[in-house]
């Protein structure tokens, strides 16, 4: 089971990316989303429209003590992966985290990461040492970390999902009645 | 040769996530950016900042007319490759990107991209039927069509690099000089 902690969020400039990682995290195979930073509730609404839209189990959770999160979670056997352009490359440790049997907590920061989360960290790695994406550097790593299976990841109760097409979109109502009464109409 | 063709480009929403974009597309091997939308000086000026400071010679532009540029690309023999959700899944045509042997185009929209968009595209590819995040896919699909080598990419006149650590930051100053003048310190 993988966690995602998302640090420092600010409301004001973090709004997008911060829903962009939470909904990478739920699509690509991740259990559960951990906020903290500012209580952005407007962040945690829309992930929770998606889940509810598209189905899964995914918990998408607020916790202001991220410092503690992370001693709770060692202190419970469980892996914590820092992901920074400062880390070490991730194909020096790919191997061990895939075999790691147990609960692993991926950490993502915003422009500013304590020095303490990288002391925390069991592993702080890079997805190249390039400045580029929080949102990127979570998508490769759990593409890499599930072998790309999580790409085809289906989610139950879901009201609407996707059949692929080559050209245009479809989109199949799986329950429409209950989409209906919850959410505005996918296509208008 | 990879150009990424970032469509529908709002100032208001989307300057951070578009961000996101050209670095992922600059630090995952891509040779170009072409905003579309919103004539962005402030996205083009970021990303040119990067540029200067961590090196290589991507490229970035503005071009209002994103149907002629790539009806363009394709009458140069160029291939069209669009990112969206409803596409097919990437591992059916991963195989023939890859022997793909010119110029491709990776186009990535924001919120609404045009109908015309999946007809003009020779392939529309999900990076999984979920909803999550152009960069994520951006991300994916380059990590994928460069095997994983594009991590370990260097960047000619590069004013600054990272040397990896386990714990903690450390940063080469290439050209000490050349970058007090242009940036501010990255460390205060």
């Amino acid at each position: 089971m993988i966690t995602v902690l998302r640090l420092g969020h600010r409301k004001n400039r973090d709004k997008r990316v911060t829903t962009h990682c939470g909904l990478v995290a739920r699509a690509l195979g991740a259990s559960a989303f951990i906020l903290s930073g500012d209580d952005d509730r407007s962040v945690i609404r829309s992930l929770e429209k998606v889940r509810r839209k598209w189905g899964g189990d995914f918990k998408i959770e607020y916790d202001a003590n991220w410092s503690a999160f992370i001693n709770n979670w060692k202190k419970n056997g469980g892996l914590v992966v820092h992901l920074t352009m400062y880390g070490i490359q991730l194909g020096r440790s790919l191997k061990e985290l895939i075999n790691f049997d147990g609960d692993m907590l991926v950490v993502i920061g915003a422009e500013k990461v304590p020095g303490s989360v990288y002391r925390l960290a069991n592993y702080n790695i890079a997805i190249s040492n390039q400045p580029h994406s929080e949102v990127a550097a979570l998508a490769i790593f759990l593409d890499r970390l599930f072998g790309g299976k999580e790409l085809e990841n289906t989610f139950n109760n879901a009201m609407i999902s996707i059949i692929p097409q080559e050209k245009g979109k479809r989109v199949q109502f799986n329950s429409y009645e209950r989409f209906n009464q919850s959410v505005k109409p996918y296509h208008k």
